[in-house]
């Protein structure tokens, strides 16, 4: 059974929550117009991400149960959708967090908090200490990581080893050089993941310059072998991609006849890893 | 201070050790002249992969003071390198092992055991249960690390928390059919944990098919950043590639102002990694 995932790459503008909500909005929209059920938005896509400082961020942080969250969270609820998607997040003792919601048809399923964070991020928000929830929806066992957690191959282990058949990811990825002819190695350490640990990923990218930062532009959908179903088309800014997925594949391990990437591991040879 | 790193990929014939070893030291000679100072050969160089069955194999393999090895040093020490290569390995205790050693001008200065075993090579060989080595050397500090081994982001890591700059490792990468324009994922693997750690990768492939096996004759050696500093021309099948590295350069694992690869770790949240 395929189910078709989206990934919705957007361009949020700072300073205009309305009109963001009303973006990410109109993506979950089209994108089940097109017969998408999981549906993936970008990093603080409700907020934009360059912020001047933390007051900036506080004005555009929003409660785990505010306006933003309920919006996209009833989309999903209307429209019988798993919506991923990133917001500033004043957690309950009023600090600020690089957050990331998973809700399906039964509400909010899933709030992370960004564990690794990226530059500026670091003073502005608080990091996460939760691992990569993986949740169990109708459609599949879903994971959510945000952006820089897809540096650490740590990190998407653990959603592999905890059962996820697909990892959603909010990103906002800053565009630096590369050589010509090559891939963002953004999109190379994506697939290397999904392969790793024969799970399918889903990658949300910003687009739009902001505050004279340029974005990847680099959305895509990656299968368990590690080669992407969609990826974003470079000559486009805001975009919509979709791909059928049977994530039920991702249950499967197996890579030769005597081969499984996750029981070929030799976790008790892996404790440096874990700072044993 | 940049030195240059060579990989030799060459199409090992099985049962013929002398024609195997003399094309090893040939192509460890050529390498030299070009001004190498660091050489890798594939894995199992001196004998081939394809083994009908453990006979074959014990047939094939030497203990680690054996000609080839001792063969192979000397041309380190002669031409002042260091040579990477992989060979099967006859343990102290008579067990086969899919090893690579380690030589420079002082001697063999590790010998690996394969950690991960790939498909039949669980018939034949046993596997290792030692950390990947990393190796101070006059040209820098160098890890070791064979074929399948590549496929889990925990060994890499290890590597380089024990600070290697530079990872070498001989393999034999089975083709698998991959979608048109797509790099083989065995590429992209070695790029993003080359990317990930920040640190060199310079792996050595076999060429030619035997029994019947294709391989993917895809050498590369990879910078900090990821990308291909030298890939081998799928038109040709045994060639050598040279790039010229600043080791030193993987010493600095920042990426921004505010990010180290390294330490933005969280090491305590990766404890299922480890099995803990």
């Amino acid at each position: 059974m395929t189910v078709r995932v989206a990934v919705c790459q957007l361009a949020p503008v700072l300073g205009d929550p309305g009109g963001n909500l009303d973006r990410a909005l109109r993506a979950v929209a089209a994108a089940a117009d097109r017969g998408a059920r999981i549906v993936v938005l970008p990093e603080l896509v409700t907020s934009g991400y360059v912020f001047a400082d933390e007051a900036e961020a506080r004005r555009a942080a929003q409660p785990a149960d505010g306006p933003a969250v309920t919006a996209l969270a009833r989309a999903a609820r209307d429209r019988g959708l798993v919506v991923c998607f990133g917001f500033p997040e004043l957690d309950e003792e009023g600090r600020l967090r690089n957050s990331a919601v998973l809700a399906d048809p039964g509400g909010v399923r899933a709030i992370y908090r960004k564990v690794h964070l990226w530059d500026r991020e670091k003073e502005i928000f608080l990091a996460g200490d939760e691992p990569p929830p993986v949740v169990e929806t109708e459609l599949g066992r879903i994971g959510l990581v945000i952006c820089y957690d897809l540096e650490f191959p740590e990190w998407l282990r653990v959603a592999a080893l905890r059962g996820a058949q697909l990892v959603c990811a909010p990103v906002n990825w800053p565009a630096e050089p590369r050589p010509p002819g090559e891939r963002p190695i953004e999109m190379v350490r994506v697939q290397a993941s999904a392969s790793v640990n024969r799970m399918f990923l889903a990658i949300a990218d910003r687009t739009g310059t902001e505050r004279g930062v340029e974005w990847v532009s680099g959305s895509l959908i990656v299968g368990p072998h590690g080669f992407p179903l969609a990826m974003a088309d470079p000559a486009k800014g805001e975009q919509i991609l979709v791909a059928d997925c049977d994530l039920a594949t991702a249950d499967d391990k197996r890579i030769s006849p005597r081969n499984d990437v996750l029981a070929d591991r030799r976790p008790r040879l892996y404790g440096e890893v874990a700072g044993a």
